[in-house]
């Protein structure tokens, strides 16, 4: 990571173009990295890349040092570079695989407060879950969960409270179709979460995936009840049959009580949403530190976002632990192609408008910058959606780039802690998993203060070292494990964004 | 309509199979429709088909006086007909277009007491909605609806509610593909649904189905306000400025007044959910008489679930009224079968576990039940998902079955009350528009008495007939219409169930 260099931030040496840290207006000069004179063309909005010498037609472009696209038209000294003068050249990158393996210094002694249950796993948290097989029984588990909100909980100071985790599907699916496994997957995955202690599952009665299905002796909660609406009267009298029922897990639950486990046991869940030119310059890396961090502990972490991790996969086959992880991920990259393909889209459409108004332009790009969330670690395997985060070490899921549908899963594969990056501002939370939010830039940060965890952007303007930035989230995700809230926790978002992967024909 | 013979519904004469009107068991003679003695060879349940003659394997076997399958084993009569020894044959119908047209008898000077919206609509409800242009904004928009439950409403009787509509997608998404169009078209006849008054439009910022672009002049509501989570200071300050201004809408929305209004301005949507082998016999036909009604008024009646069409379209073609209508249905129903045949399976696959248990053995034998709800009027148009229904007259709208998805792109259609059939329970809600539950049998109303609407049961075991049934759903259409509360909307069901089609992929 270079330092500053008052305006503009240039990442690698041999980077042609380097990051306006704030608005460069047209006209007026300013010193360039090399200490040469810079006059921008037009103005150049922060986050967005300025070109550092000119640039004929066709050029490739570096960032990170990596090739980011191709110019497609002529760019002087001082121009804005982005979506109307250049895009995604074709990669031909020879794939390696573990050619680049390395593995975090070991830490050890780092503990976090959390809850041991009883089937092994490591808890972060205390919820009362009200998970539903079918969207038919949604309105039926979020009044049963409507009745624990406020003072109600407050004799029950080791309960996190009482959440209802409702979802559009459940019926109307092709049974047996991988988006029936998917679905089955994540909400079994949040059944047998650990940072629920008491279960409630809320079925109507006639739907495809029985609420039944969704409980076996892996669940992690202490006490486990069914709810069928065809079977207990209707709608009326199933939510007071279930608020009788959570009534009763409240002081069960309330008396566990939080031990010291170690941080070998936390799984960490990544993820970014409305990135800019800062993810990958700030936060991302910072996270990745962190990340390693974690990893040199024992500890698990997860990459996700496979749509966004395109175009710099070649840098991950050279961190896989053999060729199989390796061209695993590669066979992912390769189904998403065709899964967008068949919609009549391509991997590039992945930057959002709001991703280009904050200076990213392709795709390419992008994924560098997401990467660098994964630190330096070896990649140790390559999970599908929502499937059991085994760990130790870095581990890829195979999810979306779409915020609450990769979280879901991330979350459903076991992750006990999320650490989230953003620029443009996401206001995500996954509850039962705390979601610690990394803003990119102190802008955001300022207009945004109540949504974000950690101010990421004073790698810029304060000059804090990206390492000490990563010391300070891997110290943050140890007091958030042990109870600490985030600021989306306080908020009690993260019902509405529990949004399984809906994969497959409705019918 | 033939009358109940005791025990066993015949529904036409030629029918091989009869209807158990009641548990039919093992080795107790009982007298068959032709006054003969059947000796059932094992437990028939309710609602499930009984043999009424020997078949052997290979005989097709009618039901409605229609084929709905092939014996794949003999069959002696008294046995059990259903999955184990029935399937699907196939048709080899020879399609005709215009051939049955019928037009029900005129009817002068119905009205309803409704909303004159300002474009011109007639409303049925006079609500508050906050519609979200993305899954980010949901959590802002729930809470910002939460605040205006119970007693706070109390000074403002004219106003039927504050709801947020909340949803999985608005990123993620390919833009401009087929998927991207279904969920624009979807969020933009919400905004424009003639029963809201008021309308407040809440979106994250960096997303790619913009909140502005659900607002434009052909909305209902008098006052039309936007937020924008990443222009208002995040999650709480925006919380804070959304109540404020609902808080602003509500005199000015409940100083709205119902008047006098043509039934012929009333859209029905119909659907059905959780069939049962007393869907076709009870509800559905009886909900055929009140949709001719509505038709012979000048009204307008919405058919949908395309899934549930397959293998009775050769009924509708004939009703169509030109060739053109009948092509576009046969053009969506090829679209269908290459639609679930990319996810691996069939159009068959169409009756749920549920569906099975109540008795219904093949897509063909539910077809002809789910088309009864049309009653027999010609079929004016065939809409797009979430298109905007134009009417008079009897519409398709291409919908799939699943009920949430369904009644979403008819209410998105323009709908302003609906009529939901359901056998074994559905409790489904459909806010801003009311959803008027027929039960099919008495057994389901006395075991969730507070979810059904209308018992249509009696038809069976009352000796009700199917016109007077029909006329009391008419009349109760117009009752609804006019203010009187239907069960789910005593529940305040409907924020759930509000679930955009989701086509294409996710990234
Ligand atoms: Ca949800
Ligand atoms: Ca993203
Ligand atoms: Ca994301
Ligand atoms: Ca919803
Ligand atoms: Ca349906």
């Amino acid at each position: 990571m270079s330092a500053s260099q008052g305006s503009i931030l240039r990442l690698s040496p041999a980077d042609e173009v380097g990051v306006a840290l704030r608005l460069l207006p047209a006209g007026v000069g300013l010193n360039g990295p090399d200490g040469g004179i810079l006059i921008p063309a037009a103005d150049i909005p922060q986050g967005h890349k300025i070109a550092l010498v000119d640039l004929p037609a066709g050029a490739t472009v570096h960032k990170y040092g990596q090739a980011i696209g191709r110019t497609t038209s002529a760019v002087a000294a001082g121009g804005h570079v982005h979506s109307h003068n250049l895009a995604m050249a074709e990669t031909a990158a020879a794939y390696e695989f573990g050619t680049a393996r390395f593995q975090p210094p070991a830490e050890e002694g780092r503990h976090f407060r959390g809850y041991r249950r009883r089937n092994g796993l490591a808890g972060t948290r205390n919820y009362i879950g009200i998970l539903t097989s079918v969207n038919c029984s949604a309105g039926t588990a979020r009044m049963i969960a409507d009745q624990f909100r406020g003072p109600v909980l407050d004799a029950f100071p080791n309960v996190d409270g009482v959440m209802a985790l409702t979802h559009s599907s459940g019926c109307g699916m092709v049974l047996g179709s991988p988006g029936a496994e998917v679905l089955f997957r994540t909400l079994s995955g949040y059944a047998r979460h650990p940072n629920f202690a008491g279960l409630l599952v809320v079925g109507l009665g006639c739907e495809m995936l029985q609420a039944d299905r969704l409980i076996d002796d892996t669940v992690s909660a202490d006490v486990v009840e069914r709810l069928v609406i065809q079977e207990s009267g209707g709608v009326r009298a199933s939510v007071r049959a279930g608020v009788e029922l959570v009534r009763q897990m409240l002081p069960v639950v309330n008396r566990l009580q939080r031990i010291p486990i170690d941080a070998a046991e936390l799984v960490l869940g990544m993820n970014c949403g409305g990135s800019d030119g800062y993810s990958g310059i700030t936060a991302n890396p910072a996270l990745g530190v962190a990340s390693d961090r974690l990893i040199g502990c024992g500890g698990t972490s997860v990459l996700a976002e496979t749509p966004e991790v395109f175009g710099a996969e070649h840098l991950l086959t050279r961190r896989a632990v053999s060729r199989a992880v390796g061209e695993r991920l590669l066979e992912r990259l390769q189904w998403w192609q065709e899964y967008t393909g068949h919609g009549g889209g391509s991997l590039d459409n992945n930057p959002s408008p709001g991703n280009k108004a904050g200076g990213l332009t392709t795709i390419l790009e992008k994924s560098l910058g997401a990467v660098a969330k994964a630190g330096r670690a070896e990649l140790r395997e390559v999970v599908d959606y929502a499937g059991r985060i085994r760990g130790p070490g870095l581990v890829f899921m195979d999810t979306p780039g779409y915020d609450p549908v990769s979280v879901t899963g991330i979350v459903a594969g076991g992750a006990n802690v999320v650490c989230f990056t953003t620029g443009r501002g996401s206001v995500l939370g996954c509850r039962p998993a705390p979601s610690i939010k990394l803003g990119t830039n102190t802008e955001l940060f300022r207009r945004m203060p109540e949504d974000i965890d950690i101010n990421c952007g004073e790698i810029i303007d304060s000059g804090v070292g990206v390492e000490e930035m990563g010391a300070r989230i891997f110290a943050r995700i140890l007091e958030t494990a042990s109870g600490r809230q985030t600021v989306s926790e306080e908020l009690e978002l993260g019902q509405e964004e529990f949004v399984p992967w809906q994969l497959g024909a409705v019918t």
